[in-house]
């Protein structure tokens, strides 16, 4: 059993699904520092997740992330959604400066009622960057926000993360990502839903996005050029001009190829196309029954998560078990025993803080 | 306890012992991807590591690393000694081309039979790249190879997790990093034992030089030119002056303040006193007891490290387990349930399997 709800967090709550804005940050913030009571909250908020629709957005540094994410925005904002804004700081010390001056861009949205930001620049924050993502987007979710926004840049394994988080992933590149086209992995197509060529007034936008199509099997050379780059049908290895009849005489395909779209985020071009492809992505999402495998697996994730955390807390946060394996080092630097002997005998003796119910 | 090691490993092992590298370049891979028996294996390799010196390298795309550690490499073999490079690579689809180019210039000591290159570029590799570059060295160190270069672009958290891997980090910046050195973060100057201005011979680099000593308190403004940088002294709110005739004096500092170097790696200028730097930094770090400390750290992290991947695999690879998590999803999409009931009582049913000694 999770511990009951305090009743400071009771007000909270209480405030909270009042739609005060003000309990939107308080809650977000408990739950961020896993201040004492943070899990009884999020177990509050649980059967209220599961409304917003979360993208995901990435790609490599400078190619226009947070100036589309200010875009859709507005974009959602007209539409009269609320929106929440998650941005992922995998930090670096190197790269810091460049991130800094992103979110910096975000302001023009940033004093709209309806938009709710927040950033995750916690480096080694408590059960990791991904986990916290998550938490914020459920608390932003059970808040009853429309659409939330997750970006990040392509480093280390972040954008594979935010691919696990969100319904939709966008992948955006600018015309300079061209020449790298042939390097980019595999993992890049897997994660994809919807790729931008962003800054695409700039040249090589087209052959970036001609590359992106061939990749895809969207196009096999000159031939295909007539087929509609976002129609969501699976081309691969197919006759184009079939493909193109069965394209038109099918309108609720059952399988999804990324189309690849074109926006100038900065001055709001081809922003309602990238909408449009996130609305049918969502459709055929919900159609398909693979909107409810993903929230599923989610769940799944979820719960490894919060038993990995808990592991975690009760065994390197309990002194006796600190103190045991501190006189286990004269014999691991001695060569007596082996950290994988002092692992099975750490994990032995730990058998009831682990499996205790939670207080 | 772990189980007692096959016949086919014995004879591996005798081999290694013999010093065979083939017999090195198997051992690597078996433990790389933990294939059955890898822990036997490596808790056979335990009582032999601890020779080794080990140094991280690290520092923003484009600075040189791997033509410095490339230069590093051929000084140590002038010496006499052995090498073992690994080239720690977090996956990034987007930047997965530049860091390819790097490895290519590392041919040129590739067929030294005295140097063993090792890369690991294995995106989510089995308990994260951190511990697969962990037991990577601890293979070579056993082995008996005299230095361990490892080499990690600084982003994510892999800077941080190189530099509590190593005996010593370089951290390589280049004149162009001047620009951003407002912006880099404390953590840099956390890791840094050493700094490297590589590319020395481009604009720049003198101020790039002055300013990190000026971060590091090595000179505060103009008076401070003449006090050599790299001494080892903590001059930090201290007279210039006084600190100077101090450290004249004092041979045998008990602070340690990272030297700031120059080197064009590409032209191996430079490189002896970078090499200076290391050997008095770890003739620092034994004489004040800080090798010993971080060494037995890293001994604790290990454990840690065995322990949590113990508890990933006596529970997520448990099928008994995943069909009971697969039946609390229904309850969890409704709402009945949240994923921190579900993970106390998993943590409940699954203390058998957590605690007992593997086989």
């Amino acid at each position: 059993m999770t511990a009951p709800i305090s009743a400071g967090h009771a007000a909270l709550l209480a405030s909270f699904r009042e739609g005060r804005v003000a309990s939107l940050a308080r809650a977000v913030s408990i739950v961020e520092n896993h201040r004492p009571g943070f899990e009884a909250l999020l177990a509050e908020f649980h059967a209220g997740i599961g409304r917003a629709r979360r993208y995901g957005i990435t790609g490599p540094p400078g190619a226009g992330k947070s100036t589309l994410t200010t875009a859709l925005t507005r974009a959602f904002r007209a539409q009269g959604l609320t929106v929440g804004i998650v941005a992922v700081d995998p930090t670096s010390p190197f790269t810091g400066g460049a991130l800094l001056g992103d979110r910096i861009r975000m302001e023009s949205v940033a004093l709209d009622p309806g938009v709710f930001i927040r950033s995750m620049a916690t480096r080694g924050s408590l059960g990791g960057l991904a986990t916290a993502t998550r938490e914020a987007c459920d608390v932003l979710d059970a808040f009853g926000v429309d659409r939330i926004l997750i970006e990040t840049v392509g480093v280390g394994q972040s954008e594979l993360d935010i691919s696990r988080t969100a319904d939709c992933t966008l992948v955006v590149l600018v015309p300079e990502s061209g020449d790298s086209i042939q390097t980019l992995k595999a993992g890049l197509m897997e994660i994809a839903d919807v790729f931008v060529v962003n800054k695409a007034d700039r040249p090589g936008a087209d052959r970036l996005r001609n590359e992106l199509e061939l990749m895809l099997g969207l196009r096999s050379g000159a031939t295909m050029k007539n087929v509609p780059a976002h129609h969501g049908v699976d081309l691969k290895h197919v006759n184009p001009i079939r493909a193109a009849r069965e394209a038109a005489s099918d309108p609720a395909p059952m399988k999804w190829t990324p189309p690849v779209l074109r926006s100038v985020a900065i001055k709001d071009d081809g922003i309602d196309e990238v909408i449009g492809a996130l609305d049918r992505h969502f459709e055929y999402l919900e159609r398909t029954g693979t909107l409810r495998d993903r929230r599923r697996r989610r769940l799944r994730e979820r719960v490894v998560d919060v038993v990995e955390s808990r592991v975690r807390t009760r065994l390197w946060q309990d002194d006796e078990t600190a103190r045991w394996l501190d006189g286990q080092l004269p014999g691991l630097e001695s060569g007596a025993t082996t950290p994988f002997a002092v692992a099975d005998a750490l994990l032995a003796r730990s058998g009831e803080q682990l499996t205790r119910t939670s207080l």
